[in-house]
């Protein structure tokens, strides 16, 4: 399958974020792991309509989520796990396109860092963005909120 | 598959190459698609024994390579595609592992912009080093040697 050629601009840029949470590795962990826990932090989201969840956490599970904010297109997340090593690091990578255009694609590193009774995650995403709109700087932004989501799962 | 834990280390670096071929995009790309010249330049090194080549050139794919220096451990890299536009982009992750220990994890964007007669390769990659030796700097160096692998099969 090859693609009908599209306007190219690829911007590459990595973000790091560290984000202390008051839960051990293995809770912060599950809720990476856990179908139903990432649904109801990573998935549904205030303002968005998901049209399809089909997890696949194992490597090279081929993991897809899609949804659209409001009335907006239809935007997919695929996500293949290259490396799962429990309670400790995941790494994944991540396709985003709307409309079938694509958006991105990344490289996602976690570290989950014990730290006296809680979990430091270390946040890692090497991505190439395509779309000539973001140039991670949303995509950072919105990853803060997904960590905040994830605190209100892993901390309730 | 849950992998066991092991010593956990993850550098995250990304480097950027430029190469000027005398070839046009589309011969500079051909070498990437086709599954007989990619085993000539990105394959076949001198002292390096394959083991196993199984190409899968398209978006999804799993490609296979086994292979090891000398009498060395057996190295894998697994290539998986995430975007082919034919004749200027190709994106792909990678994965190398030695002796069943992963390496590394890689993001790579490849564009293939016409100049004169010719195609300046832009070589973007994004790669977390997990075996706590390379930080990016001798893939680096790899890298351009099969950049000089590949000025011999798209200018001969």
């Amino acid at each position: 399958m090859i693609s009908d050629p599209i306007a190219l601009t690829a911007v590459h840029s990595t973000f790091r974020l560290e984000r202390y949470y008051e839960a051990p590795p293995a809770r912060v962990f599950h809720a990476f792991a856990d179908d139903d826990a990432k649904q109801r932090w990573l998935v549904e989201s205030e303002g968005f309509v998901t049209t399809e969840y089909s997890p696949d956490f194992k490597v090279g599970g081929n993991e897809v989520y899609r949804f659209r904010f409001g009335d907006g297109p239809e935007i997919v997340n695929q996500t293949s796990y290259l490396e799962i090593v429990s309670n400790e690091r995941l790494i994944f990578c991540y396709q985003m396109a709307m409309a079938g255009v694509p958006m991105s694609v990344s490289l996602t590193t976690i570290e989950f860092i014990p730290q006296g009774s809680g979990t430091l995650l270390l946040h890692t995403e090497q991505g190439a963005y395509l779309d000539g709109r973001d140039d991670g700087t949303q995509r950072e932004a919105g990853t803060r909120e997904l960590h905040e989501a994830l605190a209100r799962e892993v901390e309730r």
